[in-house]
């Protein structure tokens, strides 16, 4: 029997991907995954038996990544970013728990898309904060709204991953309307697109006016807490040093 | 004028590290850090010249690496996990800031221990979360304590940094009466010390025996959420995939 690495490849440059990462990509037989991620790691698997599905295949991914450790392969099921934060490492449990395979799976972490769009931004989540995607896929929105409604009171640095979709393009501005209740409108916004990968884009801007610019699935959505200030370009969160 | 490169090393074994972190090391001229992650990655700087100083000196070793670089020199100044995270990342801003000095940071983002401890123990952070840390060295008790209460209440996966110190012993019981306020006492919960360090240990609980671990500043912990689950030793919190 195969083993199952799930991979977190980090937010997309190959050089933001950990060594070992790197490396169990080189060692393994099969590298499953959905076809964006595949795409940004081809130089280091050209040898490699590749099985790209598209989205919303997930779970019949985590399938075939089992059925071929089951035949003897080993097999890289990869994840962009951190494979256990909104990733692929959930689902191969849960599918192989559910069906009671006895598999070995292995999750190596990676750099998730808020540490990558945080070191670009300068240094907005040195406190306290609250992680929350706005995909209402497989999350009931009032639960979603419950958590951005408690993470404001709580003053927390809010990040948001999938703020906005093609489907569902009302969710950000639903989103900014509840913290606005909570939080200071002026507070400083930082908005990375495609993170680390081809197409870059940064904006710095505050919590009034960040619906008003152009803001997909790939982009991630900082809002600060009350102490968050922007100089020289960098959006930064004191941690409460006395300089 | 030399640059300063902010650079989270992961959690502490080296293949945990990006190659961009990894390399940026190999180029630089001086490495600053705290001893003990200096010691971490010792292999791959023993060319470098290092200055090293101890625990709450953060203040000192920001400032010597902008002596550093005024003086001309290229500067690493190290982090454990993610330099934006809990790290130096801030502080370095902070300093360049309010001394009002024209020098390029860059933060090289890094696998935070949230993202190893994760890893080790499954998937349990697959939902909305929260982290926050519990020393109040640098943040009021009040505010962590609110912070707590209304993330309890979110039923947000909670990433707890800083759990237990010599000096604030009583600060994890506090957290875990706050929290059970609103979450079930057997709610599962994962125990990391020394993530993917020398001496890792691996404990999976429930929220009402938690404090009964020792528990110590290397520790995280993470509370699952009202559908997180144990199985074949591994703690899960489901997507909200229908399998």
């Amino acid at each position: 029997m195969g083993w199952i690495k799930v991979v977190g490849i980090g937010p997309g440059d190959i050089n933001d991907m950990t060594l070992k990462a790197y490396n169990v990509l080189k060692e393994c037989d099969v590298v499953v995954g959905y076809t964006t991620y595949i795409n940004l790691i081809k130089p280091l698997i050209e040898d490699k038996e590749v099985i790209s599905l598209g989205m919303r295949k997930e779970i019949d991914r985590a399938k075939k990544a089992v059925e071929l450790a089951l035949q003897g392969k080993n097999v890289c099921i990869v994840s962009s970013g951190d494979a256990g934060i909104y990733g692929m490492a959930g689902l191969m449990f849960e599918v192989v728990h559910k069906e009671n395979i006895d598999l070995k799976i292995e999750v190596i972490p990676g750099v998730t898309a808020l540490n990558a769009a945080a070191a670009i931004l300068g240094a907005p989540v040195m406190q306290d904060f609250a992680v929350i995607s706005l995909s209402d896929h497989l999350v009931p929105w009032q639960v979603i709204e419950k958590r951005l409604a408690l993470s404001a009171q709580a003053d927390f640095v809010i990040v948001l991953y999938n703020p906005k979709s093609k489907e569902r393009p009302e969710n950000l501005m639903k989103a900014q309307k509840i913290i606005m209740k909570y939080k200071k409108e002026d507070i400083p916004v930082g908005i990375v697109k495609n993170a680390s990968r081809e197409g870059q884009q940064v904006i710095i801007t505050t919590l009034k006016e960040m619906a008003n610019y152009e803001i997909d699935m790939r982009t991630i959505v900082i809002i600060g807490n009350e102490s968050t200030y922007v100089e020289n370009g960098k959006m930064v969160t004191p941690r409460g040093y006395v300089l």
